[in-house]
């Protein structure tokens, strides 16, 4: 195939877009406001598309791939709630646009699989997305591991404390409720754009409600690392998402955590969580690139 | 291949031999007594071997396949706490023997690829045993999920509560502490061969204690499903191990367990997790069908 594949992560406040080879190389990227709402998502989509295709010159597209928040089924996606979509049929709505076959996934799975196109790992990968939610996609031998219905990776709605915080899914104490951005700003509620940064800071410096919520996040995350560890044994775990993008700040109290939560036993000691453990580096294009790699549905 | 492979679940008390057709067939099955510690382990298998094999006719073994407690590497095991072995080199020791090439894998991972044998299901399934430990293997495209370091699965080892009791692997409140038969046998503290149906039976009296133990055996093993759910997202979720072997007395608690925990969660109760539950009947030789079916390493 000499075409280009065109992979977008469509972001609550950016889409991010890549044209690229059959090789697997990016050819070109453009990043660009998102708008939101079912055509503001759509048209965003399609400029993204032609912008970035005209960067990568007169190749043909052949197929076009789209990472989204929200429950996704390959070719429409529900529950997008930072884009206002309720339901849209997104791969109907682009393919009417663009004229060539394209699949949907949700962000994190594509961005798991962006990861490891990045990086190849032997065995199992996962890549743990602390954003405003909090999941897991996993590769395994290259591919994408959906499970049965879909919901292979959604971890944040596991419940770790019986006496945690109500989350938004219902359940009490889940991993979301306890480490998720949007529940920690909404726990915090000091106004201002960067809320977790903003708790991060007062925590440094002593604010009680703050190293509450701190220590929260750490148990959270930990959590997260320990439980994707010990059912599905990644070799690799990619931290990636609002959070992580904090840096080795955030990646510094995890470990920490991981360390102190390991004292008491040699058997999670075994596991050395810690050395699986890394950053996805801020302005990765893995989510755009995985986008790009998700199989196709036979067109319509 | 006309031989046949021998598969054996190694059991703390006893051992199931089965001889399997290349077609997956069971010719002939054989259980007996399981003598511990590493000479005991390595007779009993030697013996049920011949007796197995001696039922299955003239046809001659191609392979052998051991599915025990403990951790595996596919020819060592080591920690099979209920065997009395520390760490045994349980494939040279049966190869010398019996002169055919030899497979050990962990019991639970061997059941899910018996219980997958024996109903084969699209998507992937996982074999959740609620026995003296909590451990699940999950069987995907017919194929045993390892992960990285064989580690996938043991999810009893995942903490969900942290007011919980401290767990054998010094980590507190482990689904394990909460649901395994060891930890709830020696909570009760009442002696008898059957602790845990004591303990049931005990809290359809009344017993203080036992309601108490009784919450958090289907408090873990619920959580067990539904992290098994989020995690992995089998198609179907098989209930093992002795504390399933009690029947539809623990099915029944543990699906009100689910239900009841559903109930404040569209996004749980989406999961059909209920649906999605069957118990492995009594008397199944999965496991050892299972072991039959462990991919056997090259002959050293």
């Amino acid at each position: 195939m000499t075409g280009v594949r065109i992979g977008l992560d469509v972001g609550g406040s950016k889409t991010d877009a890549v044209a690229v080879a059959a090789g697997g190389s990016i050819l070109a990227r453009r990043r660009s406001a998102t708008e939101r709402g079912d055509v503001g998502v759509v048209d965003s989509i399609v400029a993204a598309v032609e912008a970035v295709s005209t960067r990568a010159g007169s190749l043909s597209i052949t197929s076009i791939g789209i990472g989204i928040p929200g429950q996704t089924d390959g070719r429409t996606v529900r529950h997008a709630v930072n884009l206002d979509v309720r339901e849209l049929r997104l791969a109907d709505a682009v393919e009417a646009r663009c004229g060539v076959p394209v699949a949907v996934e949700n962000d994190v799975k594509a961005a798991a699989l962006g990861a490891h196109a990045l990086a190849p790992v032997a065995g199992p990968l996962a890549l743990l997305n602390l954003g405003t939610g909090i999941a897991a996609g996993v590769v395994v031998d290259g591919r994408l591991w959906r499970g049965a219905g879909g919901a292979a990776g959604e971890i944040g709605h596991v419940p770790i404390d019986p006496a945690g915080p109500v989350c938004a899914c219902g359940q009490t104490g889940c991993i979301e409720a306890l480490a998720g951005g949007r529940a920690l700003a909404a726990r915090w509620a000091r106004p201002g754009a960067f809320p977790v940064r903003d708790l991060l800071d007062a925590a440094d410096e002593g604010h009680p409600l703050a190293l509450r919520l701190r220590a929260d996040f750490v148990r959270g995350a930990a959590a997260a690392i320990r439980l994707l560890a010990l059912a599905v044994d990644p070799r690799r775990i990619v931290l990636a998402g609002g959070l992580a993008a904090l840096g080795d700040r955030v990646a510094d109290i995890v470990s920490e955590e991981l360390r102190r939560s390991s004292a008491a036993s040699g058997f999670l000691r075994s596991l050395h969580l810690g050395e699986r453990i890394e950053v996805l580096p801020a302005g990765s294009p893995a989510a755009a690139l995985g986008a790009s790699l998700i199989d196709a549905p036979v067109p319509v």
